[in-house]
């Protein structure tokens, strides 16, 4: 068969795949935001199936017989780049489960299905003891599957390059170790500082239809599209792409506390504009997708943070904010709200860190994690290594397993390695932000404006577009001429924060 | 291989195609609840993938295996009443598109998908020589399809069959006959009447938000389950079954005419009670659903005509309804209210038609397709026929297209047959009324209190809890002990409307 014949029947079988994911991330959607209750024992059945579907297509003798048919040089030179790269994905795919016997998959996905309704029940609880025979047997089963893979210098490397391909610890110890020699102390001169914001006034009632309606305006404003995407009201937000045609985001509301849903929003629409602006030509395949975790979170973040908790963007939006709220922040100047929603205070849950300390709850969980996958440490011994971790490291101590090792629900499902990836997009972020005031120069008035499409144009155009035509180092690179580098976030969190707690 | 066997891969089989359709009719719900507009030409593909695949599993040879060795005496002796129902139906839809070629249907289904689009302007320009081609070809392909399909006494009882198993032209011809000849005199006397309600209070404006709240409330009444179900808007109102533990319902507001959304949400309801209480040893089968289209219509029928243009139900719900309006309704006397809400006037547009002209607009477009189908007249035709008999049953003759021939969808989708449903669900629904009744005899009582728990459980256990396992007539005959009877919804339309206009 030639050629273009076979690259044809692939690209037929890839898109068939992704149009089930797209039917599964409808699903998924559905039952997030409002899908009655008794219906979900059965949608779970539909949702099994077609994820069914997916993987044996996946690990198909089909799927080997396109790789062994185009995975050559004389093919390449015909085929598409798109179907080059569709290929290597797909290849990729393939031989991470290739590798793994049937039996032992299968005894992991049910693991991983038992592992997340104790976790759950055990943080309820606040007993760890409840879910460490699952986390032993889960961390078990990933060290053989990472025996099957094979790694390169550290066992944990084959872990991360499932969220961030091309990146290694030996990278991120570096860049890690250099974002805590600055901010520990930083936090530590901040904790003495006589100069503490006055947070008071942000809690006062806050009707969550006025907060929706600033969160849209917030949100058109970083020109999400609405005729591509929705808005809805979910427990854990999330956004999630049908197709680029089709990017949904939710939020959650606290009417005590409007930080929620607006930083929220601005985070998930984030990650929304991302999968927004992806190049139409990567619909139908697996390359129409952020091209790693931490890439992905570099979006988020640079919303949240270099946008949304940038003194400059609540030169106008403050007032939109008066104008929705009940009169809470009347009598509050401009600079003191500025102050009041940069608050930094070590605390126990990652979730609601505040954007200084934030990194630093990470490195707790990458330092456990490598430390387990290198044989250095045992399971039983996470929830006293964890609390001294946190001492050392953001001066407070977990008084249970609940705000200790049991906060996250990452390990229940299987996933480490994925971590890192939260702060290695934060570290991104600054060095996207520091290329784009190059060409931006007027980046700060154009956030004082609330004239934000230029700003998201730039990020389509240099990181959006490529989804995944280019690995997460590779775009860094392209954009900021650098590899991984924490100076720009560690001048960032300086800057701000002795300016803010007058250090 | 051991039939028990066969038939466990049999049921599993059917089922992966059952939750393929579960998930494509939630794609259907959402394309028409709130689906981002960008997102529908790559939705449509995903839609286009499933149903291929539902469709190629249907005629694959695999189901033909499972026919072959489970389709015979020997092994229903050992399979459960279910699987040997499934068979059944599994087996004629098999059987109906196997006889097609491959290559007519696949023209059929691009000549459908073509003339939807064209009747669409058609309608809009209201010029049926736009339109006549398509619909030419339409017919042209079903009658070669009867060929295929071949047909007992009428060559329209094949077509019947597919809407409505199992009756035949010679039954309805004598109840639409009866009926015809009772409503026909009837529509003429009212229309002759001096004692003409009054309606002019109705149209006055009613908040969104409030009916909505009435809506809710109504639904309530009717025992719809809300853990197992939710209402939303849309332009067409529909209720859609993903599974028994989830069907929902949509409706539409006119805040001039309170009536599209409260009428409207009942009938829906009505269909959405039936699916809801289907047995659940039904799910993962073809049967878990209506066993007809005309019996699926008795429900929404019964609910809406028999129960919400009954006097006692708003003897308590009128009341409710004056809560939630805006005083339009002070000055008016119950009987006032019922007597305008149950107004009948000959219109030209049946889904606007009242309950009494109703059937006659069924019998038209029955006739009309009879004789098409019987080669009796020409599509050419149809225009000046349909007008022709418009004027004959309701003494009503529209000015152009748009307003006849060419007001419903159905034909541009090549569903001739289908019409006849809904008159027979009509019919259904007054022998249903009559056989409950006779078991409720506080009925009455029960719509005055607004106790109509009662009344839906009998559906239930009568009706709905069957699905597919009995035929229309099976059910029919089980419950009233009669076949097809027009003489109990004459009776009905004939005192409530003597009493109404004083006849």
């Amino acid at each position: 068969m030639s050629f273009q014949k076979t690259e044809q029947e692939f690209l037929q079988y890839v898109k068939k795949m992704m149009n089930y994911e797209e039917a599964l991330a409808l699903m998924f959607w559905d039952m997030r935001t409002g899908a009655p209750k008794k219906g979900i024992d059965q949608r779970s059945e539909v949702i099994g199936t077609l994820s069914t579907e997916v993987f044996n297509m996946s690990t198909s003798d089909t799927m080997k017989q396109f790789i062994d048919e185009l995975d050559n040089e004389e093919a390449r030179q015909v085929l598409s780049e798109i179907t080059v790269k569709t290929l290597e994905d797909c290849k990729k795919e393939y031989e991470r489960n290739e590798k793994i016997p049937e039996v032992e998959y299968k005894e992991f996905v049910m693991l991983q299905s038992k592992a997340e309704s104790v976790w759950e029940e055990a943080k309820d609880k606040s007993d760890f003891e409840m879910f460490r025979p699952y986390l032993e047997k889960l961390v078990e089963f990933k060290k053989k599957f990472i025996g099957y893979w094979g790694y390169e210098g550290n066992k944990y490397n084959t872990l991360l390059d499932m969220y961030e391909p091309g990146v290694t610890v030996e990278q991120i110890d570096k860049v890690f170790g250099q974002l805590r020699d600055e901010i520990v102390p930083l936090v530590e001169r901040i904790s003495k500082s006589s100069n503490q914001p006055n947070t008071s006034f942000l809690f006062e009632h806050f009707t969550q239809e006025k907060q929706r309606e600033f969160c849209l305006n917030a949100l058109e404003q970083m020109d999400y599209d609405f005729e591509a995407g929705r808005l809805d009201v979910t427990v854990h937000p999330f956004a999630i792409t049908l197709n680029p045609g089709d990017v949904r985001i939710t939020t959650k509301y606290d009417e005590q506390d409007f930080r929620t849903a607006v930083f929220g929003t601005i985070h998930e629409g984030g990650h929304a504009l991302y999968e927004q602006n992806i190049s139409k030509d990567l619909v139908g395949t697996p390359l129409c997708d952020g091209t790693s975790m931490g890439i992905h979170e570099s979006q988020s973040l640079f919303w949240e943070n270099f946008v949304g908790r940038n003194k400059g963007f609540w030169k106008k939006n403050y007032n939109v904010l008066k104008q929705y709220a009940g009169g809470q922040f009347d009598k509050v100047e401009l600079e003191d709200y500025y102050r009041a929603i940069n608050e930094s205070k070590p605390s126990l849950i990652r979730i609601e860190a505040d954007e200084l300390t934030y990194p630093l709850h990470i490195m707790v969980r990458y330092e456990l994690e490598k430390a387990l996958f290198n044989d250095e440490i045992e399971v039983k011994d996470l929830p006293t290594l964890w609390n001294d971790k946190m001492e050392e490291y953001l001066g407070v101590r977990p008084d249970n397993d609940a705000q200790g090792i049991l906060q996250d629900v990452h390990w229940s499902g299987g996933d480490f390695g994925y971590f890192p990836s939260y702060a290695l997009g934060y570290i991104y972020a600054a060095q996207f932000k520091n290329a784009m005031v190059k060409e931006i120069a007027n980046f700060d008035e154009l956030l004082e404006l609330g004239e934000l499409q230029p700003i998201r144009e730039w990020l389509s155009s240099n990181i959006h577009q490529y989804g995944k035509m280019k690995k997460p180092l590779e775009i860094l690179n392209d954009v900021t001429g650098e590899g991984l580098n924490a100076e720009h976030l560690i001048t960032y969190l300086k800057e701000k924060y002795e300016a803010i707690y007058q250090l």
